[in-house]
């Protein structure tokens, strides 16, 4: 009998906004493992700490921050390959994923290694999407509205199209591109519309007007929220 | 001192998928609320009954199933009356909302009427955007893929626009649409990238291929998810 990989949705970062489901699995499961930075810092293990009642075998996936793909994929063949030792022996392995293991997370890397040989149950999450949101107290969409979630990455002729053509949006990973994406907005008319956010629901969560928000100041987690009604409901 | 409103998310079905936060809540409020049909059924509160631990004054909204927004609007005035009724005598209340209250939520009705005037803290929960994307085990979207959600009731030929222009799709409340938003994803080619469930993480799931599904037999909570990749890690 081999162990099964569980990929924990944990929220986003509230330790109170993982779900009963989610926990159960963090305390029965002997192996956890989660994204980690090079020198080991884990922002997923922060977020569960206060749940962790036993020691556990613990195995940090430490993600080089490079924009090449390959070291990254080095790195996930690496941990499905110390993963997949834990399963063999039969032992379960739970994955701490912020948000939720499906959207934009980077569990998915390790699904598409293992879950071809070993058994995988993903459990969905709180999302950055829905806890911006209500963070902002501003309803993301209602009734027939489409719903375009966009990376800040893309160009802002992208972006700008997108935009148009959406009732409400969620401009996701905004950080280092911040004074761009701000740019689309106001050229489009849609700065009253807007709202900012960076770390929901974190200790440190932060509510500002676009227009000040300082320029290279936003961080990786932060988000814009756009409805052309103004409030969804109306 | 008014009462505080608690606009609690809980999750797609699966009585454990509510958070933590949401279990607090939903446990000390004095009175509960939750939309109800007009027998008095009520899918919200039957996802949480393992978790009522005590008796409570309970306040069914009940939502006529009309097409005209008139009656719904006037059962909302008259539970938002009731409702402020309770916070104005200091008591909490704990509205339940199947999924997250402001995804596509009837919360966000009560809330543009009450959030005005009293106290409104709104508690994110589980989607049944990543409940799909979970039970299907199939991710919803990665790096900077774009991600439109699509209610289904939308003409044929703006879902027909949107899938052509995104790289992942939810096309959300499939039910009575359900035959006429196949033909579109077939004349589209993307049957083979198109994923169809039913009842996400509820008892009676169901997943099937979408040639299989029969006409005029999905229920509301159905969706489909659809990415252009196939697998979003690819």
């Amino acid at each position: 009998m081999t162990g099964t990989l569980f990929g924990l949705g944990i929220g986003p970062g509230d330790p109170d906004l993982i779900t009963l489901k989610a926990l159960k699995r963090l305390q029965s499961a002997p192996v956890l493992a989660y994204p980690a930075l090079e020198d080991g810092d884990s922002l997923a293990r922060a977020i569960v700490s206060p749940h962790l009642t036993a020691r556990k075998i613990e195995i940090a996936i430490r993600i080089p921050m490079t924009i090449e793909r390959a070291p990254a994929q080095a790195a996930y063949d690496l941990a499905a390959a110390d993963i997949g030792g834990h399963l063999e022996k039969g032992e379960d392995v739970a994955v701490l994923c912020e948000g939720d293991p499906f959207f934009y997370g980077s569990f998915m890397y390790l699904f598409g290694r293992i879950a071809e040989k070993y058994k995988v149950e993903v459990i969905p999450g709180v999302s950055s999407l829905t806890a911006c949101a209500t963070s902002l107290q501003s309803p993301l969409s209602a009734r027939n509205d489409i719903l375009t979630v966009l990376p800040a990455p893309l160009p802002s002729e992208i972006l700008r199209e997108r935009l148009l053509e959406t009732d409400s949006a969620a401009i996701m990973k905004v950080g280092r591109h911040f004074a761009r994406v701000r740019d689309v907005i106001f050229d489009l008319g849609l700065e009253g519309n807007a709202r900012y956010i960076e770390r929901a629901t974190m200790e440190n969560e932060r509510i500002l007007p676009l227009a000040d928000v300082p320029e290279d100041a936003a961080p990786y987690f932060s988000m814009i929220l756009i409805h052309k009604r103004g409030q969804a409901w109306k």
